[in-house]
Order: C-alpha cells, then structure tokens, then sequence
C-alpha cells in the first residue's frame, strides 16, 4: 500500500508525519499538485470497468491501485505552473488530477474533498454545530450598515472576523479577530460583506484536534496580550510567549457533540477552536479542516502525528 | 414563497423559466451573484438557532425565510465587481454569499453545489455511470506522451477532447472533441492532461434532460457535416441547419441507469450526452449538471422548461 501526501515542499508539518510512516515502513508518495505535469507526471486508463495507471514524482513512481490513503494537507493547486494558457492548463489539470484521485475505489481520505467543501462556510459550519449540540455565539454576515449596527445594538459587545475564516498570512491581509467599540462606524460594511459576532468574556481558549476516532485536547487558561499589553482577543496573533497550551481532557459532555458533528459533515480530521466563558461555557468559534497541528503536539506532546500516521496506515 | 434564481443577466434560457414561473404567479428573486456587494446586499443573523435576514437586489427584496427553491444557473462569481482588494473581497462574498445560502434548512436546489461538485469530474462521472449500468467508452487522462502511444495501440482509433468537459467559448479555446489520426504524435500531451477516449463509429446523437422524475428525450440521426463537409464528431461544433434533434422516447433498459446515476450523484437537473452506435448501443458519453436545454425545447417542443418551472414552485 501507498500512502499518497499531497501538500507543498515547504510544508514542515508534513514533514512530523512522514517521519512517523517512515519508522512504520509505510510507502509514502509526497506530492505537490502544483508540479503537475511539469515535475509530476499522471496516467490514468478506465477501460472495462477497471482504472489502472500511476503517478509520478521525480523518480518516485506509485500504482494507483496501491494508494490506499489520500491525505490532503497543503496542496497547491494542479497546474499552477503551466507558462503557456496557465488558465485553461489549471483547469484542464485540476480535472485530470482530482479526477482522477476522487475515482480511485475505496481510497479514505484525510479529510475528503466533499468533506471539505460542506465545512467550509462558516454559516453553514454555525448551523451545524448548534445542530450538534454546541452552543455558538449570535453572528450576523452582513453588507448593509443599518443591520450591522442593529445587530450591535441586540447582541453587542461585537467582534469582528473574516468571514472565510481564513488563517492569517493566506493572504496577508487576513484580519485578526477584533474587537468592535461600541460606537462603531459600520458605514464600510458595504464594501465587503463582514462577519460581527457577540463578544465572548473567555477564561480560557481550547483547540481540539480530532483525527479519525482520536482526540486532543489543549488549553490556554493565559490572559494572553498583544504587544501594547491588552488582553489578546485571538491568541494567534498574541505573543506565542504569552500563550501556553497544556494538554487537558475532553469534557464528558462535549466529547458526543464532536462526534455528532464529525458524523455529520463526513470530516476525518478536524480542529476545533473553542472559547471557554467565564460562566464555563464553551462557545464553538470554528472547525478549520485543514488546522495546524504542529505547535499543539510540540508545545504538550499529544502525539496527533503519530495518531494521523496510524489513520493513513490503516487504509 | 421565493424561489431564487442564481444566473447572469444575459442568460436568456433562465428567461422561460421566469416567464412560466410568473405565469405561475410564483414570486421570483433573479440575482447574479457577481453584483454582490455593490448592486445585491445581504444580511444573514444566526442566533438562538435560527437564521434570519433578506436578500436585495435593486428594488427587489426577498425574505431568507421566504426562499424555498434555488435554481442555481450560470451564476457569475460573488464579490467579482470589487475594485479595491478584488482577491479578498472575492473570497470573502462567496463565503458570504453560499455560506448563507448552504446554511438555510429545507431548501432545494437545482443542483445543490455539493452534487454539482461530485459530479463536476469527468473520471468520476465515467466510474460513477458504469456503475449505474451505463456502457463507457474506454479513456485515458494522461501527460505521458509514451502511455498515449499504448492507449491508441489498445483501444484505437480515438477522439481527443477537453479532460474539463468545459463548453465551447467557455474559455473560448475549449476543444471540440476531435479525431485523432492513428499516426498522431503524442509528445505534446506532456505539456497538459490530455483526455483520449476510444471512438464510437455512432449512428445518432441522444441528449436526454432530466429535471426532477421528468426525462425528455431527444436525438439526431443526421450526419452532422463540419465547414468542410465531413462528418462531425461533435455537434455542437456542427452547421446547426445539419442538426435536427426530434423527440423521441428514452429505451427502457436505459431508464433505469438514468435514475441510479441521478440517486447516486444527487442531482436535481443532469443533461446527458450519449453516442449510439451503429449496433445500437447507448454510450454514456457525459452528463452536463448545467447543460443548456433551450435548443432542445426549441426545437423539439419537449417542455423542459415548464417542468423546472414546476419543480421550483414545488419547494
């Protein structure tokens, strides 16, 4: 079996649980989708009911009937690099490539594209969360001024996020979580629809990384501060110095919650950001499908790598 | 109830929808998403488990409640008209836009993106309509100039065509799909996927339109010529006066492979391409999940679009 890995060169992370798979003697293709075709190679033949062909990656070369796991971490995209119509060149190979992988039989993925795709807006992320059984803050998309400072006047203290929820740096301009005063000017809103939601007073952060059937937990119980020295509304802009994460266990009646939420959107892995309110709620921010794990297993030692290597081994 | 109708203004197909709707007395929210945020605005507030909000464009204003059918046409890109920050602002207003509309309960759409984007790639639709039980030509997606040569060697003589299946003038460079001499060389296909598939000497060309439960039918046993007299591979590239679709009705043996593909993928609306070939066989050739289906009203007098009309006003 072959364990396919596709995500970027730069992509360290990886690099935690190739090492794993490596020590297990598991085969692992690692490829960047954006060297397709130029440095990565496909064929992919359906004849007879059968698809047969390999991928190929500098001299490594795997059988399609091997891959046995897809795990989709940071993936550039197919055909980025082409000179000559880059257009209609990443698009012809977007098709070709996930096309081909989405028609392999029996593959599992982490996490699957459609797994993905359903996540991914974070309305949608809010409904089904609240459908788990979570508790979410009021939260208002909006493009029109009068809404958002009705929505201020029902539900403030208000912060301020992306939308898309995207990590900051992925683009550069990605907002931090922001606090809004209260006598905001919300005239801007209808340049870019903006995301508003009810302000949560937190004793402490917690990231939950679920991969498959396991999970981690990690909490930060410090008043983390920005560089002026206010408490940090979003630790990951905080200074990292500031925020110690410690591993802590699941509460018992939230555990059932995650699961109902995993079972619903068919994701296999899965980080979780909560905010713990002062009363002892715990509010649910987001589940990014493609969170960091990183800093999590380095700063409390929870071994997700090794968990996510056994996940993959399995297929 | 709205039923919302996702398209640009220039789709004059989505017009005989509207007009039957309207005659209907079905109210009807028509939105290009591309206006959102300058000429379309939306406001969407989730809290205590219910999403509330409207949807505006122009003078015209529909309740989030309200909204019980979405035909999803040929919707341009949400936030594509901003100037400032245009990447960003993209990102955030599709976000906002089908992070909302995923978001609503108990709406249907035609199609829900989630089966648009499980159908969307052309190996997984050949895989997936085998499974149904349809009949598919023999194909490879390969950048491997020596597998192509292999590929003819076996499965000879071909066609080549677009591995996106995207229509013609959609970028304006899409491929008709072609013949392929049987001395053709292949070294070109290292520079992009090629899509080579086995060609079906065919003796008709069969559209069939499905909306719902309804099918229709339609097929041409003409000989369509190209420019330069030749018998046409690909009759949407053929003079239209050498085109004559009639109505016709769907075999029964074919009926129900229509009906499992449509359960396995999850669509509402799917127009399928099939090749007959001169023993009669029906090859499945693609199924479009937003394939025009004008033409075919047109010219056959086939009600496809009184039956999308009614499955919209049955939300």
């Amino acid at each position: 079996m072959t364990v396919l890995i596709l995500t970027s060169a730069e992509d360290v992370t990886a690099d935690m649980v190739v090492d794993r798979l490596a020590a297990m003697d598991v085969q692992v293709l690692r490829v960047d989708p954006a060297g397709f075709p130029q440095q990565v190679t496909l064929t992919a033949r359906y004849a007879s009911g059968t698809l047969t062909g390999r991928v190929t990656a500098g001299h490594r070369t795997a059988d399609l009937r091997e891959i046995r796991s897809i795990w989709v971490r940071r993936p550039g995209a197919p055909g980025s690099g082409g000179q000559v119509q880059p257009g209609w060149v990443a698009v012809e190979s977007d098709h070709a490539w996930y096309g081909t992988l989405r028609a392999l039989p029996g593959v599992r993925w982490m996490n699957h594209p459609e797994a993905t795709a359903a996540c991914r807006y974070k309305m949608r992320q809010l409904v089904l969360a609240e459908s788990a059984g979570f508790t979410v803050p009021a939260t208002v998309f909006t493009t029109v001024p009068a809404d958002a400072r009705g929505f201020a006047d029902d539900h403030g203290p208000l912060v301020c996020k992306s939308v898309s929820g995207r990590a900051p740096n992925d683009p550069p301009l990605a907002l931090p979580t922001t606090p809004v005063p209260g006598d905001a000017d919300f005239a801007p809103v209808a340049a870019a629809p903006t995301c508003l939601q009810t302000r949560i007073d937190k004793q402490a952060d917690v990231r939950v990384t679920v991969v498959g059937s396991d999970i981690f937990c990690a909490r930060t119980d410090d008043a983390a501060t920005d560089r002026a020295g206010h408490r940090e509304v979003d630790w990951r802009y905080a200074d990292p110095r500031s925020v110690r994460w410690r591993a802590t266990h699941v509460p018992s009646h939230i555990r059932p919650k995650i699961d109902a939420f995993m079972n619903a959107t068919g994701l296999a892995y899965g980080a979780f950001d909560f905010a713990v309110a002062e009363d002892g709620t715990w509010y649910f921010l987001e589940c990014n499908t493609s969170g960091q794990f990183g800093f999590i297993e380095l700063a409390t030692g929870l071994p997700v790598s090794q968990s996510i290597a056994d996940w993959l081994a399995a297929g």
